[in-house]
């Protein structure tokens, strides 16, 4: 008996077309794969109005699940936003192609030469949710660094994703890049997913982008390795010797700016003395920027409208205009309390004391640790790499923001005339 | 009712240890950290009696268990090898520590500085076979980077491990890295090991060293993320173009210099005009250095001796002086089966065809490709990389032999006077 389910979609087969792809692709030069952006770029300029037709059934079968405004909103697409993803194109092809750049060379002292050079990944698997730009970006980039990509995006976005695709694949048979270095798996099964899960033979990483419990699946399913991204659980630890100034604009910024951001403020920790000095301007500066406050007691006690926190208060990415505070006696306090909760994200110190800080700059382990700064400023783009495919929470292979060079490995090619050992 | 199974080792306990053990490490300087290395490494040669005896406990086992003399021999320690480890944690002292490097520094425009801080990965967990050599190595390299180790040794080298491991902690006890760097998982049982691949958050990577059924099984349950080491499956393509002298000197020293390594040659692919032309002196070659042939059936109708190769033979790491052969049309088919067969390690082409040895080395996806030189240089120290906590057959993270750098991330430390976006 065949306990297998039958599934209707072949994730498999599209799985060693994309490898196959990937080979051609990964032997193309930058001007090509720019050549190839270029037009996807123009395609989807061209062809808003079938993308925009397409995006309003998403959004129809969205009404009738009342999904939430901002979810509506990361759904919807217009004219602007399908320019702002194919002018997203064009920045990547001004991004370096980092493929075949020669990293290092010597000779052993046989006459053996050895040349390490970037090459890319191979094949990408980008598993997201119900937002359709990543379809475009997550292309882009893997396309100008020599990847062929098997994406599977968020049901709710199905038929702008398969819309946004079939111009992409229109715009590739005009280029040198295989139409099959694009693959997209249309099938919302669930079962197909896990199916991708084990396809290690063919695909060289996972990234999964959207929620803690998405990208907990995929680590605990996945046996081909897992770049983690986004989220971001950020701390900013308000220093006895604060400014207060600084200590209150990076607040507002950090949590205001752009509350559903990974690299948006969730929780701050207070000094006790700080605390006691300027509960008063904390207090009206919450209201004036409307942040709720879920609170240890003694925040409760001291600023008006906060409500006590709860212990998952302190794990919660809340993504909103609420935010937790706890009051701590010590640095060691701080750090601590970020260990224990942190995602490994982004962390930041506001003192005027240099050794505290370098302490904090040394001690906690995140991707991004700032002295006296937004953690917002942890992207891609502002740091000077260029569009990211993700922010990566994880150690391995990548930390930070991954741009091209992220989604690309070395391989050491060795010539020589007949040595031996 | 409590179905899990009570353990008698608490691993998590150790795991903490460690990960709290590490966060002092890795502020240590270069010279704290080399200080230790030869004060262990002293002990080790100072203590060698007692590491022989306790040895001697595991060979009298293995007699028992009747286990291969390969297998014996590994296991077996001598006051030479003993001196040998030590011998190689002071070569380690001389190693550069990659952390603390300041890999690349910038302004934003607005005024923040931006540095890229080399800096340990935490804490390494390796899972050996019964291999002593590996606890001294690899307790080295984590710790000269600056990473806490949890240990977790084949079960036929226990009481061998647990000398060498109270040696180190005798010998740490004097110096500045804290005893709780160096975790050793004495329990053998299978439930222990388990329990480890699911502490994510006290573990940044797993290393597993050994035969492939013990990586396979790592990838397959560990949610930490895993660095996958050491099985090759190399082969050597010899072109229609190949120079005969070249090919059966670099196929002799590949093959049997040392058949148990991971670099050491397991299949050669040849093309059809030149196994025509060189059938004879291939058979007197193999002949004269007792290498076995298992072969396709043109390679059994010309090469006396030779058996006929099944399906598996072309996975098999043999790790003998076992050889499989198949006849290919061309360079292309040559390809193809590498990439069915091959593990990612070391891939060789013997040709005097500039134009087909730039396509294989293009093409072929491995660590290390060579033109015209033996796989045997697949090694850390003799590329220059120094020690080598194992070769990377994966792609992300590291590639090829992996040193210090390997063992370490970076980590984005960015200065400010109150910056917001």
């Amino acid at each position: 008996m065949n306990t297998q389910p039958q599934l209707k979609t072949n994730v498999k087969k599209q799985a060693k077309c994309a490898q196959q792809a990937s080979k051609l692709l990964g032997l193309l030069s930058a001007t090509e794969k720019n050549e190839a952006l270029h037009l996807i770029a123009d395609r989807l300029k061209e062809e808003y109005a079938f993308i925009l037709n397409e995006n309003k059934k998403d959004l129809l079968k969205g009404q009738e699940k009342n999904y939430t405004s901002a979810f509506m909103d990361r759904l919807r697409l217009t004219e602007e936003r399908v320019n702002h993803f194919a002018d997203g194109l064009i920045e990547i092809t001004k991004l370096k192609d980092p493929v075949g750049n020669v990293e290092s060379e010597w000779t052993l002292e046989n006459g053996l030469n050895v040349k390490t050079i970037r090459v890319p990944l191979g094949v990408i698997g980008m598993i997201y949710e119900a937002r359709p730009n990543v379809t475009v970006d997550a292309t882009g980039l893997a396309l100008k660094s020599g990847n062929a990509i098997i994406l599977k995006g968020g049901s709710s976005a199905l038929h702008s994703n398969m819309a946004i695709i079939s111009v992409i694949h229109r715009a590739l048979k005009q280029t040198k890049i295989p139409v099959a270095a694009v693959q997209f798996i249309a099938d919302t099964d669930r079962a197909v997913t896990e199916q991708l899960f084990t396809l290690k033979k063919y695909i060289d990483v996972l990234i999964p982008r959207g929620g803690s419990s998405l990208i907990e699946t995929v680590i605990q399913k996945s046996t081909i390795p897992v770049l983690e991204t986004g989220v971001g659980n950020v701390h900013m630890y308000i220093d006895k010797h604060a400014n207060v100034q600084k200590a209150l604009s990076i607040l507002v910024n950090a949590k205001t700016d752009r509350p559903a951001v990974c690299n948006a403020l969730e929780t701050v920790l207070i000094h006790r003395e700080w605390f006691t000095k300027n509960k008063d301007v904390l207090t009206s500066t919450f209201k004036k920027h409307n942040i709720n406050i879920h609170g240890d007691s003694e925040v409760v006690q001291n600023i008006p409208g906060a409500v006590q926190a709860e212990e998952v208060d302190w794990s919660e990415e809340y993504l909103s205009l609420d935010l937790a505070i706890k009051i701590v006696d010590h640095t060691d306090e701080a750090i601590y309390h970020i260990e224990n909760y942190g995602t490994k994200h982004s962390e930041a110190i506001i003192t005027e004391d240099e050794q505290t800080a370098q302490l904090f700059l040394q001690t906690v382990d995140a991707a991004a640790v700032y002295h006296n700064a937004s953690t917002r400023f942890t992207d891609g783009s502002v740091l000077g790499f260029g569009a990211e495919i993700g922010i990566s929470t994880q150690k391995l292979h990548a930390r930070g923001p991954m741009g091209l060079p992220a989604l690309t490995t070395t391989k050491l090619c060795l010539s020589g005339a007949g040595q031996i050992r």
